[in-house]
Order: structure tokens, then sequence, then C-alpha cells
């Protein structure tokens, strides 16, 4: 039994608000049980200088949380002057897995930057960053399609995100809340398309190793929920959905 | 006529949610017209090295722009290593005000960090942070209290505060909105108190002077505004403000 | 009685020495009572790029002290890698207050920097700095107008700076001290031009707050205060002192 | 056919030297292929300040290349005032590789300091520096035994990483050098234990994706290879190999 | 000829201020020539950890030039957030070259700073640093021992510095002003006691060489200067000159 | 007689690998004593932006030591996100030393960076690295000329340098080792030319002073071994060495 109640191979509550906030092009609140993110996508009519000329885009990806999303006050970045080693590879992530389903070719010389906020953490916040900010990409490609800014939608596949994880009892559990993840003896995340092809896939045991039979238990575990977070997105995207030919 | 309609001496529409957030001991979303700022109060049991075994507390603030928060993009201050003057200035107004009104002794050796993170802006939003800030730390006090590890509650007035303003033609304005801000000759803010005293005034022409009778028409606006500010925390602050003997 | 026998309308003495470095356009030594502050103002032949193309100029401050300026030694921004809250705000406000005076369209695509570095600080640096700092960048102009770069003297106001303040014992002073400063109730800056209108008009009460009759009796104080400084200004700049028809 | 004339599940030459410079208490260069990384351990007497009192140990993991050991010479992260995120992703897996095998309670109140620094890059270097270090740490915890400063052996299993990939032709591959991990279609890095269980598990695909068909392939390949870095690893350890009672 | 009139073996006119600014221990204002530098040396009672518990002192030094000490300004080091590789290598050798005369066991469990801050700059700051410097740090010793806070100068030997150096025409000369030192073929800096020993010898030829003679004829030069910065000194120094038995 | 038995005027044992690793257009591995330094010459098609058009190059250094090149751990410079004093120092007088002896109108406009990676320390790591690029630049010009990009030999001169010290009983010897360098009285570190003249002269006495009589014999020690260094450089750099018509 889990510490919240649910069963192995169950997510937690998801919520997603679209138009959450009112400048960027595509703004989402997801909710993810207690994990709240703002996922933010803003475009931008300019490439990074290594692209220039090439009339292909880029997207690239930030993160943060402000400093009470979590248990205990965590020190600002900007107050630090410099930027985390989990924060660089929580940003790595997001940004290397939506680059993985979108054709860089059809959002011409554009930057779609992707902020990542977390306001409430527990457990889970790179994943739900990943479902969460392609949602707001998602929006955004459909403003810009919308505006005839583009012509035709650059986003191939579907792209969510999502953790699981073996107790100590050994048990295998899909997303873990906070508290399954502090006590786990691995920890893996796992981000697919809706082909049910992997785009990264990073499992860790930090005192603990996994055999490849507890591999495949968790691969079984985020296949099936990842398919569940696939329905909520086509949902909250209405009839940007439409336009996704995956 | 003023871009949204307004009467010169009128406030935005005003909103304040309590319990925004789950781990802070204070937290508050308060939305002034379309600026919206998230006001967390996190208690921590120890005082900076320089006030240690004075059995006094502190309270400190720091304030922050999720970068879309305004219609253009902004660089993150972590990515960029170091965090601007305008930012510093009003975390320093904000920890200054809110310190003029709480008396530090009653608070034993613990800090109170504010967070005032701004996650959409309109224009105000150093004042909306203070406004709500107030709210968040009070929050906490009554929080304090209640758990039984204060006896008294530290806070000896309500605080608020708004901006005016005087336009280019001449009109002094009560809360100005970004648009209104950015076309302003003249832009104040104040911090008030609820004996209509000063804590701040902070007036500056950038391109142009204000004589002393624009001065004290502009005072006479805040004033007023400030007033409805007081209404707005107490009825958000429902028990604890009957704990706020002022 | 004042600590230093004056009376709470008076200002500390002043001296200004004109062409106190030689390599600057315009150099100011301006010595406060037992504060002194270098103020350098250098002509550079471009602007910050968001401004190229203009045909418009720039001002800019810079705001130091050196470490043994204080009783303290203070450590170097240079050697912290950063520079202070403190004094970006200072160096704000001198920026911003001398380009309220100015016609940045006269003085054609030049940024003018203003250094001021404190070698002694006994209290009111930043308005020191100010008062200061005006002369030197009238230094520099008239050096320009004399060198034919430019046509007409871009100064349109004089313009000063002081400091009033509330004592512990409720009086208002003028021009106060460093012991007067650590101890006051209320402490502020009030920039003005010989029109007699508010540049910048900063107000603060840390531990405390000021009433609607104690800010009208600091700005009479303080009026009177800044006519005597645009008498020592103009004195101290001879010649050119005439060329500035405000 | 491969680059270098190698099979798919072949891989590159490996030589281990020990003892390679004086100073640390485990020494080695590890060349793999044209890949070439010193790895040193260093033992410290004390932990990091949120350790300390236990009576446990700590190991850490930092990484680096010379400038040039890339075909285009890479500006030092010294001189640009911060660590890559890369470098930050790289230490931070071998760090948490290394602890997984090894049980910090055998090495007292000491911190082991493993420094990869890669002095020749063609590709892999990540996997070499985990392969090497391992013995470096190895040698390092035989010097504190036959000092009798530690009573057991704290290896608990040997360690070792390799990295496998996908071509953009579809055949998987193991040990990737330089060329064919530029142009392949899916890069992963695992690291084993020598019970065949895995540690790390990190597979991307950039501008691909992977199936569960090629994900098995890949973890295949891996497990082959990384048994013959066992060998390699237990020959340069001599005497001290005996002691690890895997 | 030299571009300023002086014979080959002529220093420029030297002047000295003590007690410039009040705060200091030690404070001088020295001019040599164009160059104008303030050297304040302050006393703190405490050493770096480093040192702590051995009875002992230190001497440390800091350098930096006000932006528009030169015919360009600068940018300011705490604006670049970072201290330039000269800066540190004139601290460096200044705070070495006066540790060199003064017996730390003497001063106690103190740290005497000095500040050499250059507010004019026209060739050889480094050197009038030291020579001014070390009349400074005598200042402060002497208050110390007047404060009955030290029981002995410790003070062993006068220390003063000059510029030598080689023009194109190869001539030898003494004292560089700018424009000589900014063609000169060779460049060394001397540190001399008042028992004609050498402290620091630094001789270099970016785009040039130099032959022992040449050596010989620069230290002969620097000798004959160095020992009229002594009586210079002496005069400075009034009565504490008597306190130094060197 | 001296801790590693040698005489007073005498090297220790010298090697030097050329093409040390593949990547460099130079790459040497000198070895004096136990000092190991890996010198790369890198040859990029552009220059500094100051002198970009002159169809002139520029040749500058970078110096690290790898965190365990000494007897005790250093932190790498890239964690502490500053290069310190001491590396400035060496490197810019690695750079100078280099561009004297450097027809840099020869080289065309390019820049040779010079990497001297410490990876073995005891004492005389800067000289080492200065004779140790000396020889991989003169590679990388070969290199240069032989694959008809330059015309001539940029290299006027041969470079080399030694330290030479007055130990604490007065003696003066060549080319300190580390535990010599720590308790010497003096330390003199020399570049020479094979015309016998000087590039560079530094010699400091931290807590001791040199009379010029130990200047001469400290410079006639030097004299003799860099004569020696000429030897083995000319042996290492083969047919190149022909080239070099000095």
């Amino acid at each position: 039994m889990r510490v919240d109640g649910r069963l192995n191979d169950q997510l937690r509550d998801i919520q997603v608000v679209t138009e959450f906030t009112k400048h960027p092009e595509g703004s989402v609140l997801i909710t993810v049980g207690d994990t709240k993110v703002i996922c933010n996508a803003s475009v931008e009519k300019k490439v990074p200088p290594f692209m220039r000329g090439e009339g292909k885009g880029w997207i690239t990806a930030e993160y943060a949380m402000l400093p009470r999303a979590t248990d205990q006050r965590n020190i600002r970045e900007s107050s630090k002057g410099k930027v985390s080693g989990r924060t660089m590879e929580i940003q790595r992530l997001i940004g290397r897995s939506l680059r993985s389903v979108i054709d860089l070719n059809k959002i011409g010389e554009r930057t779609i930057w992707v902020d990542c906020d977390v306001i409430q953490a527990d457990g889970g916040t790179r994943t739900a960053s990943i479902t969460g900010a392609f949602i707001a990409v998602a929006l955004a490609c459909g403003k810009l399609l919308q505006d005839e800014l583009i012509e035709e939608m650059p986003i191939k596949h579907y792209l969510a995100a999502t953790s699981v994880g073996v107790t100590e009892q050994g048990e295998s559990i899909l997303d873990l809340c906070y508290e399954e993840d502090s006590t786990a003896a691995v920890d893996m995340n796992i981000v697919m398309t809706d082909e049910q092809e992997f785009v990264e896939l990073q499992g860790t045991g930090e005192e603990a190793t996994f055999s490849p039979a507890q591999l495949s238990e968790m691969i079984e575990l985020a296949t099936k929920g990842i398919q569940e977070l696939f329905s909520i997105q086509k949902e909250s995207l209405g009839d940007i959905a439409e336009q996704i030919q995956s």
C-alpha cells in the first residue's frame, strides 16, 4: 500500500489549466498531485548565433523552483549567482526532449523559450515539466499557425514523461511523490512519444542497483502511465490536438 | 479618461487568495488588475550572524519575476549570474517596509523570509508585493501564535502600498497600470500604515520634475487608495485580523 | 543642539575644488563637512547599443567608496566580485537625477560617465555626489561647447541635493552627518532644480514612520538648504555658470 | 563496417597505467582507443559539513578536459568562470556511480576526491572516466588498508561503464568513438556492477527515438563489453583485486 | 633629452601629504610627477584563518585605479565582477615587499590592510604605491606604539621602489613617466631597502631583450633614485622616523 | 649538499616527449625532475578584436595544475569560479616571454594558444612551462611552414627559463625543486634567449633580501643552466631546429 493510498500502477490526479498567464504564446499550469508547475512557451523572432541563416528554429528550456516550493526554503539561484548542476541537468533534459518531437525546419528562424517554474513541489517536477511544456509549446505552435506565421504544425508526435521506481521493499511503482522518491532504491525518468518509442530513459540507483527484470517492470508501468498522460494532453489542447497528425 | 476607464482616484480590482501553496507558513496570491504576485512567508529558526544571541528576529525579502511575466521575455537573473539593481532596490524596499511595522523582539531568534514572485506583470509590482507580503507575514505570525511559538502578535500596524503619478497631461492618478506608468511624467510609490503615517515615499521624475502642489495631490490620492487596501487585507486575514491591535 | 553645534536648518561647510585631477573633462572634489567625494565626468564618443543611431546622448553614473573612507574598513566590491544593492541604488539615483536636467539631444551621440568616488565619508555621500556631479558635468559640457563639439549648453536647470531627517526627539534637521544619520528616526534625500521643483524625493523610516506634517517640515528645510547649494555651484562654475540659462 | 574496422560488439583497445603520477593515493591513466583520461583518487581526512560526526565517509568526483583534448580548442572553464552543464552532469554521474559500490561506513570520516582529467578525447570520455576512476579508488582503498587506516576493503562490487548506440542505419554498436557518437541516432551510457546489475542507464535520442527492441539490443552489447572491462580492471589492480570480495 | 626635460638619472618631483583622510591609522597622498596615489593603512584586530593562534600578524595590500585616473576611462573592476591579472600582480608585489621589512611577530595578531588607490596615473603607479605604502604603514605602526598596543617598532628597514628602463635609443633612464614607459624597450621595477639590498627586481622586455651590461646600468640608476626616496620618506615621517632603527 | 644530491650548478634530469597528444599543432610533455607539464600549442585562424585587420598574429598562454599535481589536493579554479593571482601572473609571464622571440608579423592573422597544464609538480613549474612551451610553439610553426600557410619561420631566437635561488645558508643554487624552493631565502626566475640576453628577470625575497653580489652569482648559474636547456630543445626539435636561424 502506497503512502497516499494509490495502486502501484496509478498516476496521481492531474489537472491542466491553459492560458494561465496572459503574455506567453502558450501558458499552462500543470498539477500532478501536489506538484504544480507553470510552463510558459515564448516565441522570439531570432535564433542563437550558431544557427543564423539556416532558416531553422530552436527550442530551449529553463527550469526553476520558487524558493518555498519545497518543505524547507531553498536559496534562490540568482542570489547564489549560479545555476546548480541539478537545474542544468533538468533544463537540458526538457529542451532535448521537446526538440525530438518538433520539426525545427517548420518553425522558421524562431526560438521557442520554454520556462518551467515549479511553484509547489512534491516529487516528479522534471517529468511534470516535460508533460506541461509539451502542451505550452503546442499552444504556441497553434498560435503561430493561426496567425499564419508558419504553414504547417511542426509537432511530429505527442510527448510526455513520468517517473517510475523500485521501493526499498522491491516493488515497482509509477509516478513517485516526494516521500516515495526520497526512500526509493531506484528512480527512473522516462520520456516517450505516442508511438511508444523512448526519447529519454534515465535510471539511477544511488545506494542500490537494479536488475534487467526490474528494468522491464518499470518500463511497463511507465508506458501505461504515459498513455494516460497523452489523453489528458489531447483534451487540454482542444482544437489544436487535431492539427497534430502524429 | 484613463486607458482602462478608471477614475483618477480609483484602484484596480484586487483579489487575495490565501494558502495559495501548501508549504509556506504564509502563502498569498495577490491580484491587482493584471498584476499577479505570489507572496510567501517562510519562518526559519535562526537569524543572520550579525544578530545572533540578541533574542531578536529579522525579516528580509526577495523579489523576482518569471521570465515571461512581461510582454517581452526577460533573461532569468540566475542565468545572468547576478541580480539587477532594480531587483535589489525593490527587495530592500519590501524588507525595510515590513520591518517598520513588526516588533522584531516579539518573534524571537527567527528570520521571516518573504518571497515575492511576480507571475504576471502590469505595473505596480513592487507595491502589490508589499501589500501582499504584509498579509503573508501576518498569516505566518498568526501560525506562530497558534502553535504557541511566540506569545504576542508582533505586528504593530497594518501596512500597504500603492503607486501614484502625474500624467503627461498633468493629471494626478492613482494605481498606475503598465501603460500609464511607462508614459507618466512622475511616478511615486507610497507605503503607509493604518495610522496614516508614511513608511516610505519615493517620487521620481526621470525626464520631468514635480511641484510641491503636485506632491500634495499625489499624497492625497495614495492615502485614499491605501485605506481601501487595508479593508481588503483585514477581510482576507479573517480571525488573525482581530489579533492585530493596531 | 546638534552634535556639531549646527542649527537645525544649517548646512555643513562646503568646498568645491574644480580641475581636481587632470584627465577628466570635468573633475571636482566636493567637501561637505567631513564627507569628501571626487566627481569626475568623462565624455565618450559613443552611446549604449540600445540608443545607437538616434543622434541622442546618454548620461550614466557610478559610485564607490575607498575601502577606508569609513571608520571601519569595508571590503572592496571588486574583491567581492559584485556591486552591493546600496551602491546600485545610489548610482541609479545619481544618473536619473542628472538626466532630468540635461537635454540629451544636445550632446549628440556621446555618453557622459560620471564617477563619484567617496574618499572620506561622514554621512550624505549620495547627496554630495549629486551636487558635485552636477558641477563636473557642467564643466564637461562647457568644454564640449568651447571645443565647438556641441552647439548649445545642454543643461536646462541647476540640480542639487541634500538630506533631511527627523531626530529621535522629533526635531527636523538639515544635512545629517553620519552620527545624526545613524540615530535618526526618519531619513529623506531630496533632489531639486533651481525652479524649486522636485526631481527625486526618497523618505524612509526603518523603525519609525512620519506624518504629513513632518514631511512638510523636512521639505521646507531641504528647499532652503538646496538654494544655498545652487549659489556654491554657480560660484565654482565661473564663466560656465552664465551659459546655463535656467 | 565501422569507421575503425571494429565489429559491432567490439570494444576499442584499452590500456591502464597505474601510479601514473606520484602524489595521489590512487593514480591511473586509462586509454580507450584514442580517449585518454587521468583518474586520480585523493583521500582527505574530513567530510562535507552536512556529514560531520556520523563516522561515515564521502566520495565525490570532478571532471575536466584539457583545452586541446579535442579537435578544436575549447575555452577553459576556469577562464569562463563557471562549469558547464555538461561537466556538472558528468561529474555527478561519476560520483553517484562510485558511491553505489562503496560502503561509505567503511572509509571513516574521509572524503575520496576523484579527479578525471581528459587529456585526449575521442568519444566515451565519461564512461572511460568511470572505468578508470573505479581503479583509482580501489588503489586508494588498498593503500588505506595497507596503512591500517581502515579495517576492511570498502568496495562491494566492481564497477565499469561503456557507451552503446544506434547508428543512422539502425545498427546497434558498442563503445562509440567520436565520429560514431556525433552521427548516432541514439546514444546510451550504461554503468554496471559485476553482478550484472545496472547502476545507471541513460539513453538519449536528440533527433530520434528508440524502440523497446533497440533498448534490449543495446543492453546486451553493453553487458558483454562491461564484462571485458572487469577483466582489465582486475588485471591492473594486481593484489588489490583479491581484496575485493564481490 | 627626456620628454619632460629631466636628466636620465633624475626622479620626478615628489610630494607626500600625511593624514590625507581622517579614518585610517596611516593615510598618505603621494605625488610622483603627475602620478597621485592615496595609500591608506588600516589596522584590524584579527588575522586570516590560516594564521590564527600563532601570535603573529599579517600585512596585505590592495591596489585600484579610479576609472578616470588615466587618459581614457577604464571600466571599474567591481562592474566587471573580477580583478584583472595586472591588479593582482601589483597588489601581491606591494604586500610581499612590505612584509620583507616588517617583523610580523611584533605586531601581534593584527592585519594591516594597505589600500593603494591611484587617483591620477602617469606611469610608475606600482612603485609610487610601494613608496607611499611604506610611509602609511610606518604611521600606523607609530600609532600602535603610541597607543601602547605594541611594544617595539616592527619596521626593520626603510623600503622604497622606483622604475628604470631602456629607451628605444638604448639609453638607461630613471623613473619613467607614462609616455616613456609606453615606448621603452625594457622596463624594470626595483624595490630596495636602505641597506641597499634588493627585495624585488622585475625586469621585462616585451618586444626586446636586455644584456647583462644594461641590467647593471639600470640597477645603478635605481639605487641612486631610491636613496633620494628614503630621504623624502624620513622627512615625511617626522618623529616616527627616529623610531625606525634600521 | 642538496636534498637530491645535486651540485649547486646542476639542473635536474630533463626529458621531452613531442607529439604527446594527437590534436594540437604542437604537443609536448616536458619532465624536469619530478615536475611534469603538458605544453600544447593550438593555432586558431583569428586574432583578438583589438588586432583585427593588421595582418599580424598573437600568442597567448594559459596555465593550470591538475588538482592533485601537488602533495595536497587543490580546489579547481573552475569550481572556485575564478583564476588565482598566481595563475594569472604565470600565464602572463609565459605569453610575454614567447612573444619576445617570435615575429608576430610572420604568422599572419592567427592566434597561437599555448596551454601549459601541470600534471605533477615539484617546483619550477613556470620555468618548465616556458621551456616546454617554446618547443610546442616551434613545432606548431614548423607545421605551418610545412603546410605552406606561412612563408618564413617566425621564431627569432631560442628561449628557455630556469629558476635560481639563495638557500638559508647563503648558497646560490640552480633549478630548485619544491623542497628547496619552500625554504629558500631568495627565489629568482630567469628567461633568456640564446644570445644570452634577458627576456624576464624576477627575483623575490619574501622574508629576506639579496645583495648585488648574490644577484650576480644567481645570474651566472642561470646562464649556465639555460645553455643546457637550449641543447635539449634543439635535440627534441629535430629538423625544425635547423629552420630557426637564431
